[in-house]
């Protein structure tokens, strides 16, 4: 059985991330591909890598466009989503990459994005306790934002084990620029990127705060508050999450350890490295997987987890074809079999 | 029907990208995987992105451990791979992706390798004519090298057409640096390769120019001369290749345009670009596609063909399963529809 | 003694280095700093890196603003910088950037660059034969472009004694993105140039191809015919230069290294490096310094130079400074001393 | 008046900075240059970004060569520094850019080192309370190391005016690869580094724990107890260190401001960015400068500090000729006013 998928917003990137995957999934079909300025191209003069959809012609990114198919993708800027979504038949599976559905605080929206709160949907993070069965007959689906993958992947296992404090989680992650989107600013140039790092967002103002806290908080039952900075990097794709909590007293690295065994031992996407060896971006490079690996630095009394994965398969456009295949009833991993690319 | 499968080399770049490639190959099996050093090492502690593979154990590169698979792919040092060819039986499909078996003139071998030719074998370049139909009862296949691949691409059309005169062929080609392999060595060093370019093996002693002059000369029916220079670029992966040829007097723009169109048509890995649009090596990380363009710089009077490819896929374990493929008389592109990883 | 300068075009990456190396020049006076959207900005906020220079304020690029001062540079897009040098006083040392007043020919003026041809300057390229004598009186100065200024000085020793064919010289050059100036466009932005090599204005029609031409003309004594394809690399800075052409017959290598040997010996910019080490972009980074090697191809008949420069130092702003020092009569290496950057 | 000065370890990065520096430096000889397996080469074949020394030949890292200058550099792995420091005569100005005397508890030495500690020197951070005048008179002083360099002057104003807990604080910085030297490591290839961000030394193992902590103490007047992570970033150079401490109830966002801004508003090198600026590794590349600015996020109740340094120049070789120029009375920013090479 098939399924026919349409994508908008195909000519950015994690429009993009989303055509490639799919151009290699044996279960869907690739309907429209919408585009806003620049509807009309081949694929093959905007997304020369997706060889095998070049001759696909975009078109305008409208309701009736998209209508008509067992499966839409949004990958539109946030506002521009919840307006087409509520346009699309009930029974469309609908997965949103962008923030419009993601959180369930009307007060934590509106202080991060402004007005036009649109409601929250079943969140695309199978890995989160509860989640995956959310996602078994949700039409709606919110995907994660590429920092809140890594952050909430990271320290959930410990929350779920009742082993860290909810105060005082500190984040800090690296992104490569092509989190950014392909909007053509000045700071995002290769002259100004290529071989320097500088931060953003810095001191609670990142959008994806509220997210990370939000996601934590559900698995620890009671309010997490995260500080969160993300940095660019001099890298096209791929996050480090470097995240790091208090452990409660009288917590043993062991019991850390075993805390984030049983949270992933069958999770088919989220690998804890065999100790002593440190995740690296480099290794996830177009998978959808996550490498982790932990360390209890007991004389700062804190867990230090590092989590790799590329921003733009497991971190966008990864999490969002697994969740589709979990809404379609298909195998999880359909699709999403690819190694990392490495060196 | 599936075919067992042994890597040797599987600690090193185009070991390693074998595979990557094999892990989502329909019709393989992966027998034993092979290595020097490294033997002992689970693969998961040598090359963390072939997450499918993380639990194989690297055994040693040995007659006995490659025998009594279907196919054998040889990712050796040069003198290595024809030691243990020789030694394995007739009817093992052997690839050697090692450079034992490429030259067809011992001469050449000896001025440029030094003592032990082994003869040579049927060539994984299916692109060039005659050479697909020489592979598909083959049971000995020598891989091209990786400048060699983007080289002869490039130019083949243009001899086959008969419209490029065979003297003075200049190949300027920058490739990423894990054409150099994963051995370590001062000037490799991430510090000393970032943000640089610096050519190497200038003046015709590159190893590769003899490769490349015999597989155009065959193509033009009569000596090709080519002045090739390699340089190494801040990139892990690919080479562009800047490939220039004198026109024969008389030919036209859309002459040339028709010769490359024809010759490519119906190749499945090779795209000649619409007119306007150049390659880039981005657009082929981690595929097994060539994205071409070419133009005929009237002024110079020569044809000015740019090639781009994923040293590594296409370049080399690319080729190789896609020779693999035709040898076994599976479908040409079997285990090879990846789209390339961009941005 | 002090000169008082004038820099316009200080928000983009030609004029900051001017700037860059201007702030630490001991014999000149920065005075007004003039750019066009940004005037008014301080010049921290838009090139941060000069920090000795944060406080000064951008103004407008208007006549009356760069009057006044004992040297104008102007770092304008073409076009620009003839209606405002036309303008500026006769005994005013007028440094353009641009394009302007390079070609001495109006034809090849009109075919690469349309209407406005504007006549030609002195060429700030001092290590060419008769060049840094016209220098020295000269009240205007046409600094050449980046891929010229590495074109003809790696060949331009060959044809000084007479030892090259001027027919079919081939030139491939690998720019830092930089080169392509601070102007924001999809294709120069990180997430697109990192990790990627691509070819442009292949074909003859890159503008520079005309002032390569004439250059090696001049020196030649006979018109010099070359097919140059630039190619941008994944780097900030730094142009590689492969240049070759064929040799006359009965040349020796020990004549061509002679010939590149006498040349530059006296040259305080241009290092012949020793045989066997070849020069690589990262060890001239934000230096004047320009790198050379060279290679007898005897089987393909051609001498081949690679020559490394900093794109922004010695291809723009340093050529540009070194220039102005020989026509204020101040030593040719004042406040161009600095070391490379590496690595 | 000039000083002669030895380099030992000049074969090394951070050896190599001091001599680019020393180069354009005023007042200093540059006399013996001395190195381990590479002694007897010129620099021109080791170095040959430093062009004016490249007929420097290296002699043998000896007390015998090193003796009869005014000013010794010590740029070699720890135990070495010491037992050749301990040979050299008191009035010799010995400026160690190892570890050996940076910590001044034998214990935390014996932790982090092993054996062999060899007592503690003034600590060439002259922008730390008290440390410039200490520096005045020093004959031996110990360089900071590149990561304490950040961190240190990230937070020490927070802990100058009290106003930071002192536990808890959070610190991860992202280093550029030439941060690990020029060992040649198969993690630190330029095919593994480019394109990949990976942690290491995580849990409190990395041996620059105790040196940031034994800093903040200090300056805190009480223990300071820090988590520190380290990241390796594509990219040759830089370091960007995030700091996080909690502040003090009742403490404001100005007051946090203006406490940096007292601390730092006389510092040659130290450069507060206007608000809402936020510092890039880029922009100090080359350049002793450090970039700084902070943000209090009151949700978190923490102040995040993001500080920009070059690791090879303030990190290593500037601040090490910085701290030089205060012992020998010179003005401090003698041969530092270099401006970051961007971009």
């Amino acid at each position: 059985m098939t399924f026919s998928v349409a994508v908008s917003g195909a000519s950015g990137y994690a429009g993009g991330e989303v055509l490639r995957l799919l151009a290699n999934h044996p279960q869907v079909t690739i309907g429209a591909v919408t585009a806003h300025s620049q509807a009309g191209s081949r694929l093959g003069s905007i997304a020369p890598h997706l060889h095998a959809l070049a001759e696909k012609v975009l078109v305008q990114t409208t309701v009736e466009n998209l209508a008509g198919h067992d499966v839409v993708f949004l990958a539109l800027p946030h506002g521009a989503s919840a307006e087409i979504a509520a346009q699309l038949p009930q029974d469309t599976l609908v997965i949103d990459a962008g923030a419009d559905h993601r959180l369930a605080s009307a007060e934590a929206w509106a202080k991060f994005y402004g007005e036009g709160y649109a409601g929250h949907w079943p969140y695309g993070l199978p890995e989160l306790p509860g989640h995956r069965e959310a996602l078994r007959s949700a039409k709606r689906i919110a995907v994660p934002g590429c920092y809140p993958t890594g952050a909430q992947l990271a320290l959930a296992p410990g929350y779920s084990a009742g082993l860290l404090e909810p105060q005082d989680v500190v984040i800090v992650s690296a992104s490569g620029v092509s989190g950014a989107g392909k909007s053509v600013k000045p700071h995002l140039l290769g002259s100004e990127t290529m071989g320097s790092m500088s931060p953003y967002g810095v001191g609670g103002g990142h959008r994806h705060t509220p997210e990370i806290e939000q996601g934590l908080s559900r698995v620890a039952g009671e309010p997490v508050s995260v500080s969160f900075t993300p940095t660019l990097a001099p890298m096209p794709r791929g996050i480090l999450t470097t995240a790091t909590a208090r452990v409660k007293p009288g917590t043993s690295q062991d019991q850390l350890r075993a805390a984030w065994q049983r949270a992933y031992a069958a999770e088919p996407f989220v690998t804890l490295l065999p100790e002593g060896q440190w995740p690296a971006t480099g290794n996830v490079t177009g998978s959808n997987q996550v490498h982790l690996q932990l360390a209890f630095d007991e004389h700062a009394g804190r867990v230090i987890v590092c989590a790799a994965i590329d921003n733009l398969t497991k971190g966008t456009a990864g999490g969002a074809v697994q969740s589709m295949n979990i809404a379609l009833g298909l195998a999880e991993t359909t699709g999403l079999t690819g190694q990392g690319i490495a060196p």
